[in-house]
């Protein structure tokens, strides 16, 4: 696994060029029917570099869900949603910086690990936790969010920021189905609005049983 | 396709086998994954039956959404959530009863035609198209109750029966990768728990643009 750095003018190294091409082919048609004689021709690299870098199919998936989870979550971290003062408003903006990323091809804006998890959920343990961690790991860089404006606008009850912050991974995925049902974007959108409009429900309404009703 | 009727005594056809076996070895390990040789094992029936059946695995595909259509659609259409007088009661208690099934092991609880979408959308027009009509069919049997309670409660806005309806599947299709992605059902009851919250809050706080504030 070991790898000199490379200088800055040459190409990204097989193991990169792997990852990517396994982001872009498993979004395409799923992790089982994925091959490594395609990842292999859709990275240029042989079958011994493959090898050289992976034990096997499983353990390129792992890898592909961790490589996810790097670029996404610097992506994420870098985004512009963080800036407002408010924490719904960070929420909020987190919501539409979502909405607006779901555009163009189905296959370039659903997500890598909830494709995986549908075919590997069973089959392979250590994608499975890979893909779990990827997925409840971008939903805890939420939860400080959701609970400062829990604090701020005196909102609880019977949810917690964590179970919030899951949801809100479930309807992307949710909308992610949708959108590969309908082969476009729309529903997926529409699905996204009205997780919006739950989120402004639940802090401008408080129910009952909130702390500060 | 076409098949004799068998007396009451004798076992499913062939063909109705080879459907419940896709049924569920898919929801273990998605369509691609799934062999031809594993559904004839699983159903007890040699590869020339299937091939008297289906032209291809990705027939059996469409056969296999297009029977989960009329298995659930029956399912769903007898239950009991369709009893009370409210139109608004009749949607909440869709959702209690979906919630309720969210129980047992992960591959018994979700959804065949979500799980089939991950890895054809884009290498089988057909399987999507079968799966995009259960969906959408299924979403639309909810359609009236939600439209009635919109005007029952006087409640409406900038969202349509049709994309509410939808939303809910959307919930539970990504209620289902929580639960593959945990392994287990809690993080998917919570999302169907937030959603049956969403509802409650739509038709008990209208917003400033319905029709009756």
């Amino acid at each position: 696994m070991s790898e000199a750095k490379p200088p800055p003018s040459v190409p990204p190294p097989a193991r990169e060029r792997l990852l990517e091409a396994a982001v872009r082919l498993i979004r395409v048609k799923g992790f089982s029917a994925t091959t490594v004689e395609e990842l292999c021709a859709a990275a240029g690299v042989s079958k011994g570099a493959f090898f050289h870098h992976f034990q096997d199919k499983d353990a390129l998936g792992v890898a592909a869900a961790d490589h996810w989870s790097l670029t996404t979550g610097a992506f994420f971290a870098a985004a512009p949603y963080h800036a407002p003062a408010d924490p719904l408003e960070r929420v909020l903006a987190y919501l539409d910086f979502r909405r607006a990323l779901i555009t163009g091809e189905v296959a370039e804006f659903t997500c890598l690990v909830g494709t995986m998890l549908q075919d590997v959920h069973e089959t392979s343990p250590a994608i499975r936790e890979a893909c779990e961690a990827s997925l409840t790991g971008h939903a805890a860089t939420l939860e400080a969010d959701i609970g400062a404006a829990m604090a701020q606008h005196g909102v609880g009850g019977d949810w917690t920021a964590s179970s919030l912050a899951l949801h809100t991974q479930a309807v992307l995925q949710g909308a992610f189905v949708l959108a590969k049902a309908r082969g476009g974007p729309q529903a997926a959108i529409e699905s996204v609005d009205h997780l919006r409009r739950y989120v402004e429900l639940l802090f401008r309404h408080p129910t009952a049983d909130s702390p500060h009703p």
